[in-house]
């Protein structure tokens, strides 16, 4: 039953799986040295990278579809973050023989679904065999209108503190797939786990919200550590309520069960959705942007004049104590 | 004599280490969630990626200084080869918890130095723990005129096929470093382990080539690999002379001694050096840049009708018969 088939040649690997990828017409179909992208006039170029590596990042079981989608999906997080529009990425990928043609054609049907969805292309990257984990490594590319990119330097005191979206279910949905929320029902786990394999970048929200935000961050370390490097760059401070932290039904079910679990949305990363900060005039503007593009945004705080700190108060104004600011890769 | 610093924080490894390498202001200092980069007017993008993994494409125990110029300009070496003028990278890695800050240190060092040499900077990128193999994968950005990107399958019949440079002493240090060329002299093995450890990115060959040459790749698999590339891109045949490759004094010795290695230059990886096209009418032109920016190159064969294959002959314009093409990474 020796079904696996090993992977037999870099580049008929490349041509099989990778080059169908390359549909922006500068890749030349993963054939040349390097590619070629040409940004629309009076545009800039903005260019992140992050690498996931296997059972540090993701499970070496997760489905190869949900681990292709979070790896594109927190790069394209990033270039929402910048307020730019996606427009191509690279990949490498550094294979152990655990990994077979089958894994790997899974995987790059899960690149291809998400291409689709967020219009982007593969346009390059490198494919080596490895002694040690899988590691995956892509950068992606967005172009942004000149001098419109949104910066975590950029907050000014007075400013309200918004958040898209829902925050703590990446967090739980990862905490419920390691057993830990055992007596939550499987419905709202799986809704939780969903978050978890696949952040939703904002990426229309990113890029409506460049001229209106002073500065914006993707959560992924957690709200109250990402809100700090906003503080810590623009060299305020902020005042959040926690209570005023916007909870899905699922993940407000969970902490319901498990009270221990109530900072979670504050603390707990992964969830990709965007925190910004803009002026108190810019708050009609950005409800009306909420609603035609139907994502929520609430106001959860305040900057002010500061050092870089954030604080966390309860609906009464009463510091809440945290027991971590979110979570560190070392 | 626990002298070992463990890395603490990936925060701190980062503003210690990186961010002084961060020299380009869209990087922000390495502290924003991506770079954001401004060509040049009447410029197109031009962008590639390497994975190096410890123990597949260097060694764990060659010093940090050369895994990271190694790194760096097997990048620049693809700039190189698409006529493009470097300008920033960035870098993902992936740390086993045997690096420890020392390394770290020299590595960065290494990366200063190049970044000097080479007029780039590090613009972003990922630092994240494995329990596998040290992972270091650079993504580098360079600028080229519109429309003048040196590609592989623009190569035209008749064209004249140079190389620059002497090809060979890569692959016969790595051989020296591996104790398989044990009679060589030691002058002679360390120049050529130095062309191993050492690409030397013909950056400026390739900028001023893009508007004389029709095609280029630099040869990272072996020349008759890497102009194989070139035929099958550009639907060409391609005869080369082997007594015309050019050979360093260092390589003449080391297959001197060890007459079996003769076809090293035709298909060792790892030099670097461009293969180009041209058409004959464009001769005076290369060899008077040549002249100009000291860098040797030599015709070694021409383009011709055909189907992707390349040919090797000897003086005679008998074949030479290969027992490799060139390195292949599974």
């Amino acid at each position: 039953m020796a079904r696996r088939r090993r992977i037999s040649n870099e580049f008929e690997l490349i041509e099989r799986h990778f080059a169908p990828l390359a549909v922006e017409p500068g890749a030349f179909g993963l054939t040349d040295d390097a590619a070629v992208l040409t940004p629309p006039t009076g545009h800039q170029i903005v260019v992140t990278s992050d690498c996931l590596v296997a059972d540090v990042h993701f499970r070496t079981v997760d489905d190869p579809m949900d681990i292709a989608a979070k790896l594109l999906r927190v790069n394209l997080s990033d270039l929402a973050a910048m307020g730019a529009n996606p427009h191509a990425y690279t990949m490498a990928a550094a294979l152990p023989d655990t990994i077979d043609e089958d894994w790997i054609g899974r995987f790059a049907a899960g690149l291809a679904a998400d291409q689709a969805r967020f219009a982007v292309a593969l346009v390059g990257g490198d494919t080596v065999s490895t002694p040690g984990a899988l590691t995956l490594t892509v950068t992606a590319f967005g172009f942004v209108p000149d001098g419109e990119a949104l910066l975590r330097s950029t907050a000014r005191a007075g400013d309200d503190i918004y958040v898209s979206g829902t925050l703590g279910d990446a967090a739980l949905g990862l905490r419920y797939l390691k057993d830990d929320l055992a007596s939550l029902d499987a419905t709202t786990g799986a809704a939780l786990a969903d978050r978890y394999f696949k952040p939703r970048p904002r990426l229309e929200l990113g890029s409506r919200l460049a001229p209106l935000a002073t500065a914006a961050i993707d959560v992924s370390d957690g709200l109250v550590a990402d809100l700090g490097h906003i503080c810590h760059a623009s060299r305020l401070d902020a005042t959040i309520t926690a209570s005023a932290v916007p909870l899905s039904p699922e993940a407000g079910a969970a902490i319901s069960l498990h009270s221990g679990l109530a900072t979670i949305p504050l603390t707990g990363g992964d969830d990709y959705e965007l925190v910004f900060c803009a002026p108190p005039d810019a708050a009609q503007a950005i409800a009306d942007l909420a609603r035609e593009i139907a994502v929520p945004v609430t106001i959860i705080g305040t900057m002010r004049s500061g050092t870089g700190q954030v604080d966390v108060v309860d609906g009464a104004g009463r510091p809440v104590t945290l027991d971590t600011t979110g979570y560190r890769h070392f």
